[in-house]
């Protein structure tokens, strides 16, 4: 039986990591939810899992023990912590928890690309153990368990996003209702736009740099539009193994919390071979995401170049949003405050978060300039 | 470094396997090698490697110590026994290397169909180490490497052999260079008809069952006809994984004899993505395919049943390259000699062997009769 908070709970993957509670309640025990704004729904959730620790930000006070969620994260009774918030809200916590020695199912991955040497350091500091949600670093994570062999390449799988077909000019055209409409997979807003422009296919590229410990230039990625093959690891020898399996997120979800086990719960989805009868594998066109270039090199620099990309994307992802700059203008937006960027490369968490907060005022420039 | 023993070394496994060798002379050190009838072949073999042991099945003296095949295999110098032999000439040896507790690479795989449980028993009795060296078992075995968690299903895949597009009566007409060209293996001419009649693809599951003691009713086997999805896992959670690469016995080779480690040898090929832009897959038709389900019911029947299976087709396969039967008339054969077994539950090598020698009589009475 694991203790695990669920930060982010009411959320895309939050929701999904319950059902995966629901489903094996002998194997997991909730003490702690923390939300963002829907108190609605929170206070559902409190009432069917009864949590010891509870937190909303949008809330002063609701019921149950009041505990801010780097608390939560850190409490002596948790084993695991999911980290399912968007943004850079989950960056404390994660840090907290790994330096308490918890076990971290990181799906907020834009703590991992604004800080992936602190996290890391955190985890080795307090023997903390990283378990990636997000579908295509566990896909990795996967084929690389128990193997402990070197490995030569790693190949992120990217579906190309619901604007595979456009060019850069007509991609200028799309709402943010088309942009919410992802082909294979069902997520969040943030992500779910993040995929449109690819930018989201960038950070799995710092995330996996970080996490397996591989530099950029043998991280490659190719647009397989079925996502099926959720990502490939080439070892040493020439051996390429994959992670396959429907497009759908709560197998991640639970790969990460029941590890190192695997159980049947009958929520996640079982894949059916001739339902997909042809996987393609086609070249990523880098002219035509240009958000993806300038996360790749913003990524490679290092320092807090990767804090910024992350903050300046979310400032940008919800102007998009809120109609306030079209899709086009994003990677402009990018440029524009990664290109006057003065960065830092002794990285602490005080760096990170005065880069973070000078990118998002800079962005915030940037859209009220456009609009 | 590891002593090695190569059984069946002129053939296409064997020489691929002192590829490898050559490649990584600080890891192997070759102490045996016996062939068939390909004398030229091994000399030059002998003269290169300088065995301490050597053996050819049509001389009775060769320079070097004269060693039968199955003292080769369990010399006491010896770490690893590659059985690279075909039909059943390689049973008593891999028996004899497993009872002393050597690692068998098996690419010989009559030898586990037609007696899976005295094999599984010589490995358990002696400590011995079965790894496999067939591209599809070795795929489902790299996929479990590591994992030690339940699993729910093996897919094992097929090119579907050269003849996939080809009626049951147009199948008849086919001449045995034309069952010889296989479309992505190149292999040894017994293995590569199997191929064609799928009878290859019912030795691997029976294979599979063995080696990975899992039901008949879950292995399924599925038509992928760019042999780039050697085969794949799936476990309790319904995570799939697959072992990927070009269609190039040299990895599995490879794998097997460097077990546990994957090292870079320059030999094994590099798997591009790109180069395989669709990967399909394709209900296996039966009907079209007779070969393929009556192999699966002599595996589930068990007993002397896989003997006689293998003996037959062996006696089939022959009889079909020295023309004297046709195409269509191997699974017709394979029928007469099945049907009229008298199968044996109590398995031991005499009876497997009896078993082995009625099917061969049978077989040839069979062929008599057709010429």
């Amino acid at each position: 039986m694991k203790n695990i908070v669920i930060l982010g709970s009411t959320g895309s993957i939050g929701t999904q990591t319950l059902d995966i509670v629901r489903a094996l309640p002998e194997l997991f025990k909730v003490i702690g939810l923390s939300a963002g704004y829907n108190l609605t729904l929170l206070k559902d959730q409190i009432r069917e899992f009864q949590p010891r620790m509870v937190y909303c930000a949008s809330e002063s006070h609701i019921e149950g023990t009041w505990t801010l969620p780097e608390e939560m994260a850190s409490d002596q009774d948790v084993d695991l912590v999911m980290v399912a918030s968007t943004g850079k809200v989950g960056l404390k916590s994660t840090l907290a928890a790994l330096r308490n020695g918890k076990s971290v199912a990181l799906s907020n991955k834009e703590v991992i690309v604004m800080a992936g040497e602190l996290v890391i350091a955190a985890a080795e500091e307090g023997n903390g153990i990283i378990l990636p949600v997000d579908s295509e670093p566990s896909a990795i994570w996967q084929c690389m368990r128990g193997e402990g062999q070197p490995v030569r390449r790693l190949f992120i799988t990217a579906s190309g996003g619901p604007f595979r077909s456009l060019t850069l000019s007509e991609k200028n055209q799309v709402t943010p209702e088309q942009a919410l409409r992802h082909p294979t997979w069902v997520m969040g807003r943030k992500i779910t736009v993040d995929s449109a422009t690819l930018m989201n296919k960038g950070f799995e590229v710092i995330e996996s740099h970080w996490l397996f410990n591989m530099p950029f230039e043998k991280i490659e990625v190719l647009v397989h539009a079925q996502s099926v093959i959720h990502s490939m690891v080439e070892f040493a020898d020439g051996s390429v193994k994959a992670q396959m399996g429907p497009p759908d997120m709560r197998l991640p979800i639970q790969c990460a919390m029941s590890y190192p086990d695997r159980v049947s719960s009958g929520v996640t989805p079982i894949y059916n071979p001739l339902a997909y009868p042809s996987l393609t594998f086609e070249k990523l066109d880098f002219d035509n995401n240009p958000c993806f270039p300038i996360a790749l090199e913003a990524g490679q620099k290092g320092g807090t170049y990767p804090a910024v990309l992350s903050a300046a994307d979310e400032e940008a992802v919800h102007a998009f949003l809120k109609g306030k700059i079209n899709f086009g203008t994003i990677h402009e937006l990018l440029n524009d405050v990664l290109d006057s960027h003065e960065p830092m490369f002794d990285v602490s968490l005080e760096s990170i978060l005065f880069a973070d907060e000078w990118a998002r005022d800079r962005a915030r420039q940037f859209i009220a300039r456009s609009g």
